[in-house]
């Protein structure tokens, strides 16, 4: 089975399949200046501040690049040079958010859970009731590196309640899990196009209460990656400082029209996760052992204990799937061997289901009988 | 005259005019992670390498992000913390290298010349003479502010004489005026993917010295703009540490394939040529005053001064273009009403000339006798 366009079925957390009608949107040049994009720019800007309830109090300030970049900006724009972050690690993005802080040379401390494990919420409590200097908490909505939900609600009510601010990475779930401000409330929110919003990857954005962006002024490390003055120039012109990715743009707009026809958070989480319960219930029958259990994993990207069995080769395994069409993901756990497949973008269980039949099919023909782990 | 796919030519100097075949490349999605992704980024940095006659002394290191995020990083991943730069600045992009220096906190020096005047080499020589402080020189190939060409080949033989360390952001004439590392030595080059070399915005590049850039450990503030890191990732694994704007580079791809079959540099820079040449004489014809002298004039974009009458007003004129399907450019200057003409992008001397017409009409319908400017 193949895509509209031919391509393989990107089974992975992105870049991940989009409709045609959204790359087609790509088919036009856009003057960045000009009247037409500036409305695209307002457009898409209000939208995104729309799905997470955010009113008035909340602006969206989209940026250039990858995920990691909005990820940079916001942490660099929202935390004080005199701040300090802590954040909640269960995986790699968490250690990215530690990462960055070192760049910036402001100071960060780490509370961290296994790979398998959801943040602490009773630590984080004792942790922030302990320590006056925290000044922020970092959490990772989605953390992608097992596919793992960590309890964001229960996070923002604590951070809220010991009196200290927010940053939320939900990058890998927004758009198909609920994030509202009214019930989590947050300083600084980011994600990206080329998540479960389903555009095309070149551009993030980060989402702030408007209050708390007003107090940002000369936080930024970096004149690129400003999100303070980003904003200024949003307010200022509607326009974009720097060259935006016109195109990438364009086919987030079309996105986001595609999200709201299909039911917005409500209808694109549902079809995520029906996604995810037959990829896991297939798996399963064939013997395979996901990481998590099932009321830990997010219905974005599932990690798989690799088989034992001698016979299976992750690399013969990727090369025969490709060959049918659909593209893994290889592990990134640090504790056990394993591989990810992706529940997102643009397929139904139709083509969750075919991957099925292609995954019994590449086993069966590199002669793996048992699809278990090794024993622990 | 419509483009091909009825959007409005864009006059301007980037985002621009693409084929239709480099847009209709963004109609397939990639895993950022699969081996013809992967080849993809290989033959792009490659076929950089080769537009600077680099070979195996020089590598090609692309990021995510508009041209600014290009120039931000290679500064910040060229310049040691304790290192010294001199900007040769002729206008706002020269003065927006100093303003990221700023944020980096870095030593930073500017050598001003007037917008219409080319960086002064003479000065340049006898200031690096007297300050053995100045580590590293930054020089604008072509300053879009006004579109004057500085003397790229002199400046490099100034600073390697003087045993420093040139940058050279050449945004906006890269891929249509020579640039050799064989004639012209620099410790890096900056471009991106909108420019001369007709591919859609949302990446840029940077085109480093190996051995230049194997001392740069350790000296970018930023991880997303880390071009010594970004490099080891390449190195290890061919693949981008972040997740790429894959359509973007997709559509580079092709855009570079068609840069080679207009014959390269020197065909690209004859038709952009006959286009300046063409839309100079045609508007001179009108009375309008063209900033520079031919001489000083790069083949990217025309600065024309505002007409003294009355009755031409620039957002009139903006929207009558508009209507007719021309999106023209503001002007940047500091020191006189201005606006700007672009004559790169996917269009021929049929273009210019129809877009000499509907000026012709324009004016005519304003009422403007005089497009001649105010007396000085």
């Amino acid at each position: 089975m193949a895509t509209e366009t031919g391509d393989p079925w990107l089974m992975t957390p992105g870049p991940l399949t989009t409709s045609l009608s959204v790359k087609q949107a790509m088919l036009h040049d856009w003057g960045s200046r000009d009247t037409a994009f500036i409305a695209m720019t307002a457009r898409v800007r209000s939208k995104l501040v729309a799905l997470v309830d955010g009113g008035d109090s909340h602006v969206c300030v989209p940026i250039q690049g990858s995920g990691t970049f909005a990820v940079e900006a916001a942490v660099a724009t929202v935390l004080p040079r005199d701040g300090k972050l802590l954040v909640l690690v269960n995986g790699a993005y968490g250690h990215r958010i530690a990462k960055i802080c070192t760049y910036l040379g402001r100071a960060c401390e780490i509370m961290e859970t296994p790979e398998n494990t959801p943040n602490d919420v009773s630590a984080l409590d004792a942790r922030l009731a302990g320590d006056d200097g925290i000044t922020h908490v970092a959490a990772v909505h989605c953390e992608t590196t097992s596919g793992i939900l960590n309890p964001l609600q229960e996070i923002a009510a604590c951070v809220a309640a010991r009196g200290r601010s927010l940053f939320i990475d939900s990058m890998s779930a927004f758009g198909a899990l609920p994030l509202s401000a009214a019930d989590t409330p947050f300083d600084v929110m980011v994600a990206s196009s080329n998540k479960c919003l389903e555009g095309v990857p070149g551009m993030g954005f980060a989402i702030f209460r408007r209050d708390a962006l007003e107090q940002c002024e000369g936080n930024a490390h970096s004149l690129s990656l400003d999100l303070y003055d980003q904003w200024c120039g949003f307010e200022a012109t509607e326009q974009w400082r720097f060259t935006p990715p016109t195109h990438v743009l364009a086919a987030f707009d079309q996105a986001l029209t595609e999200h709201e026809e299909e039911g917005g958070v409500p209808g694109r989480g549902s079809r995520y996760r029906e996604n995810c319960r037959v990829l896991m219930d297939g798996m399963r029958a064939m013997g395979f052992e996901p990481l998590l259990s099932d009321n830990l994993q997010a219905p974005i990207i599932v990690t798989f204990h690799m088989p034992a069995d001698p016979k299976f080769d992750f690399e013969t395994f990727y090369g025969g799937m490709s060959d049918k069409g659909y593209l893994l993901y290889p592990g990134k756990l640090t504790v056990a061997p394993s591989f990810r497949i992706g529940c997102i973008g643009r397929m139904g269980v139709a083509q969750i289901e075919a991957a099925l039949d292609a995954i019994r099919d590449t086993i069966g023909k590199m002669g793996v009988k048992d699809c278990g782990r090794a024993a622990a």
